[in-house]
């Protein structure tokens, strides 16, 4: 097809490099009302009638019809064997994966602290994990065991009780290396139900399944739909839009490497984003050379090569600086640094869910295995959110003790400051400490 | 009026006390389908005409008319001004608190951090501020400078360059005590626009504003709706419901203490909401004498009366024990342990957005000047979610650098799991860094 470039060519220097970029990057959920509609009932209906609502629904979608919920729940037992039946080396390397992503995790437990002022007054913070947390797990193709270490080992780390586990199983069909995962991550509980209904068990509770404090997990978009929904009943993890990589290459990484990540991207979805951006021309050739070479060797071209046309681009730009540049506009969810001074580069890099160094460091060692989280943030929202990790599973309490002393050095601060805004109850509940009746 | 109890009395003893508590918490937020319409017609036309639509709605809605939306920007000398003619003792009462809720909030600042693996493989988080952040500071009775000050404060501790301020100035009005606390929070830039046009140019950007990245800060319902329809293309902090307040008492608080500070929730708001649990039914009548006696001294009686009232109680607990396990299930926005040894009850508590320990800790102290911020999860939101803090303006990169012998180790890991998924490009990314062509 010589009309239809493998992967499109900007060139910052070109007039309307600006809109260009824009256009490549543009990408809006679309909103559909129909889902939206069929999403609000069944959170309803759930909320109304509980189990027997989820038992209908889980019936009709899913073509599981169960004589109750609780012939819905996975015993642990059931994940154990799985996990026991594994081959050994994907067993091995679903253990290895989990206890590296346990050891990343734990570095960011965060710790309660305080302080104590000469006064007396004692300030502080108190942290504490989250009670419940409920985890979704797609069905079916989309089931990625990966996803559940990624999503279900924060929390265990950040010191969640109880993850409450929920996944589709249509047609009763159990899928065994998700259960596998589950085990390995120390999942609590498993329920074989999925779609708005398990979203709306979670959030609401009913007869048989506790409500849980926050969802997290990814679904399709019914499930999404049904999380912007109960968000504020309950906490929820980020809504993703496509994913993305972003190289930014110096041109010595060898070309194959390269396209082979940019693959790695597209392979996901259609709708997934590659984008390369390097100061060598030449270079940029060898990589689209690559690209001709490998795509007919991938199991998954038409998808690579669909979303490569649509929504990839090799970009040409004046030096490494103008990159950074780009890619703290872009803020991407996953950022190669493919260089050979890839911390010099890092320095001027604001902006990006996850950020890989080197030649060697291929965004999929960090999606399995590394260590961080692959739960990134997308669409831009790197500009203001963070990988999904042990924070998301803890929350903070102020904490406020303030001495007989110290309320005489505040009281007369904060009457000033309320009355100042009208508030008189405010002040006087504060100047009733400045008198002290039970010294 | 003896038909209307001040506030109402439970016992957890009572046969119906779970359904009378569960009733009494029950709050849920009106959706108004006419703000809703009228938000997202203003948001896709500010969108679209930028300037123009924005001073289209300032002139229609504030009666605020402008040549154009330079006329509309407050400069920062104006807010110097306004700070030094304030009287002396609430300027030093506005510095003074500033200077603590700086202090408070130096302590939640995150720096990055990195290990190195015995390979060579480095891995971390890179922590960095927003570049931009907008705040939404209501105008007429609402303006509150504390307010301005626990929302701005921590941006710019957190590094965030640039702090948009917007605020709707009604006849051209400005309030010179918000352009005083703008002045001491540091505030970057002032806008005399408000309502669903300023979250629109905050969110997309205008000829004359640029986008921002995160807007926080309270308003209306029209500007609520709107800061949750543009949540996505920009971060948002929490959707505030009614404040609340619940005090645990040991019974050996002034009872005068504990009315009043029941009383400075009730004011706030005829929803807000003031529960005391105490195991001493003498402390409760001796309380419930104190509001007797010290409502009708109070300005704001009648707001005070009818959210007593209405969402008010005094609840016998069986002992203090009792009284942590329902503060668990309550979750309140602020939470005042007025007790001897309130450390000993701290223990049990782990879910509340701000805890004031000890009889002198009014939520009046913490509201204005202890340090912590007064921007609280409420409505039950403390089970997952925290105060506004320095970490809502700092975002998270994660950083992996995989050396050539830990792309080694990794590669067959990462490569089984991605077969495993049906990934092979990704199994193939890291393959090829198994072999090193450039060592």
């Amino acid at each position: 097809m010589p009309d239809q470039p493998l992967i499109r060519r900007l060139d910052t220097r070109a007039a309307d490099f600006a809109a260009d970029l824009r256009r490549l990057l543009a990408f809006e959920a679309a909103d559909d009302a129909s889902i939206e509609q069929a999403v609000q009932a069944i959170l309803a209906d759930v909320r109304t009638r509980g189990d027997a609502a989820v038992l209908e629904y889980t019936g009709r979608f899913d073509r599981n019809p169960a004589a109750d919920l609780a012939a819905l729940k996975i015993p642990a037992s059931e994940a154990a064997a799985a996990l026991a039946a594994l081959p050994a080396e994907q067993r091995d390397a679903l253990q290895a994966a989990a206890a590296r992503i346990r050891a990343y995790h734990e570095h960011q437990r965060a710790e309660s602290w305080s302080y104590t002022e000469p006064d007396g007054t004692l300030l502080g913070q108190k942290i504490t994990p989250l009670d419940r947390v409920g985890l979704y797990v797609p069905g079916g193709k989309a089931a990625y065991p990966s996803s559940l270490l990624m999503n279900a080992i924060p929390a265990k780390v950040a010191g969640v009780a109880e993850v409450v586990m929920v996944t589709p199983t249509p047609d009763g069909a159990r899928n065994p290396i998700v259960l596998a995962a589950a085990a390995v991550a120390g999942v609590d509980q498993i329920w074989a139900i999925g779609g708005a209904q398990a979203v709306a068990a979670l959030a609401y509770g009913t007869q048989s399944i506790a409500a849980v404090d926050k969802i997290v997990g990814p679904g399709n978009a019914y499930v999404a739909a049904a999380k912007r929904r109960v968000f504020g009943t309950v906490g929820i993890d980020m809504i993703a839009g496509p994913s993305e990589i972003l190289v930014l290459c110096d041109g010595t990484t060898p070309p194959d490497w390269v396209a082979m990540d940019l693959f790695s991207q597209a392979e996901h979805d259609e709708l997934a984003q590659s984008i390369l951006l390097c100061p060598d021309a030449a270079y940029l050739d060898a990589v689209e050379a690559s690209i001709e070479k490998l795509l007919p060797t991938m199991a998954r071209a038409d998808i690579i090569r669909a979303s490569l046309s649509g929504r990839g681009a090799l970009i040409l730009v004046s030096d490494m600086p103008q990159a950074c540049a780009i890619a703290n506009d872009i803020a991407p969810e996953h950022l190669e640094i493919s260089a050979e001074e890839p911390a010099r580069w890092l320095e001027l890099i604001r902006h990006a869910g996850a950020i890989f160094l080197g030649r060697y460091t291929s965004e999929s060692l960090g999606d399995y295995c590394a260590g961080p989280n692959h739960v990134l943030p997308t669409s831009r929202t790197a500009r203001f959110s963070s990988p999904l990790g042990v924070y998301d599973f803890q929350k903070r309490s102020s904490l406020i003790q303030v001495s007989s002393a110290g309320a005489q050095a505040l009281g007369p601060l904060a009457a000033t400051l309320a009355y100042g805004e009208g508030l008189d109850a405010h002040a006087r509940s504060a100047e009733f400490r400045l008198a002290d009746p039970a010294a």
